[in-house]
């Protein structure tokens, strides 16, 4: 057996029994008509990220807050239906923000801020958030690991700064490929590095 | 029972069950010779730390990395026999630096730092770290939760996004009040908010 082979099959054993840890960094969604007014454009890809038909776009913007900004921030695409500005606590105390711990798309009753693209500048009454730490399944790898769309389970973080994250959501779609999403103050905080797997804990 | 010995007695009960959190923010370590080129003067304190005879100095320093800096950073004292300039990993990308997890006074191989006062400048050639999770206990505390000193425990956050912190170790001393130490990565990732308890796992 090559040894290319041998690290294929090594991955493709570890994924059934690990799922890969990913840090997301802060980042924007923004809808088709915000983009217009920010870039003067739709979203461009500039490299595809983890999840299927996701990427990461060439367009990025300024994240102003009460207490202090952000410059150069991450938009993701594709555009979405409504914004959402996911930022990690300790982002938060740097704004003057306490954003609410929520899932993807929860955002009624969050802060709102303010982006400023290189044609327009937006503020949005509602859409911050710290995301609330979540699994990515595909329905397959959902069968091997014995998980069902919206359970909640513990994970064990393998990594330098070991700790068992509680209370995970676990979400499953065709659209998905194995991923814990943590933030980086939770990646930070297990001492993650890329490459570095988790277990879910029976 | 009048409601204040009431709230006193549920403090001694919660204290026997249950270890309060802490988080730490960035701050700095120096040593009388360090303080005299800084300020001109010895550490003077402005108020006490939980920890017993510890304090937090009126003198702040600037932090200043290859990439960046923090103004205005904590100074403890008493003075020490060695510089220690404790920062979370989220703090090291500002700054420049990797911190390596270590337990204080573990300096040896970590990267030094420059540290400016209003009356000097010093350049370490090491001391910075993120501290490693720990645990302070006096001797009868550690009774009441039959841990050692050195023993390595799992501690449970009870906290908004809970999670279990693994490889904590127990420090246990006569000048020690019962205390979780968290840096602001772990105190963000587990939603840690002032008054909020962990539970040492059997």
């Amino acid at each position: 057996m090559k040894e290319q082979d041998c690290l294929a099959l090594a991955e493709k054993v570890a994924g059934r029994i690990f799922v890969p840890l990913e840090a997301s960094g802060r980042h924007v969604h923004i809808t088709r008509e915000q983009a217009q007014i920010l870039f003067g454009h739709g979203l461009t890809a500039k490299r595809p990220l983890s999840q299927p038909g996701q990427f990461l776009a060439n367009e990025r913007v300024t994240v102003v807050g009460p207490k202090g900004e952000f410059r150069n921030v991450a938009v993701l695409g594709p555009e979405r239906k409504e914004a959402q500005v996911e930022i990690s606590i300790t982002d938060g105390r740097q704004l003057g923000i306490q954003p609410p711990v929520r899932l993807s798309g929860d955002v009624t009753g969050t802060p709102g801020i303010t982006l400023v693209g290189d044609m327009g500048r937006i503020t949005l009454n509602r859409g911050v958030m710290a995301a609330k730490r979540h699994i990515h399944l595909s329905p397959e790898a959902a069968k091997w690991f014995s998980v069902k769309d919206g359970q909640v389970v513990q994970l064990q973080a393998l990594t330098e700064r070991p700790c068992i994250f509680q209370q995970l959501v676990v979400r499953v779609s065709p659209d998905f490929a194995p991923a814990v999403h943590l933030d980086y103050d939770e990646s930070n905080a297990c001492g993650f590095r890329p490459g570095d797997y988790g277990r879910i804990l029976p």
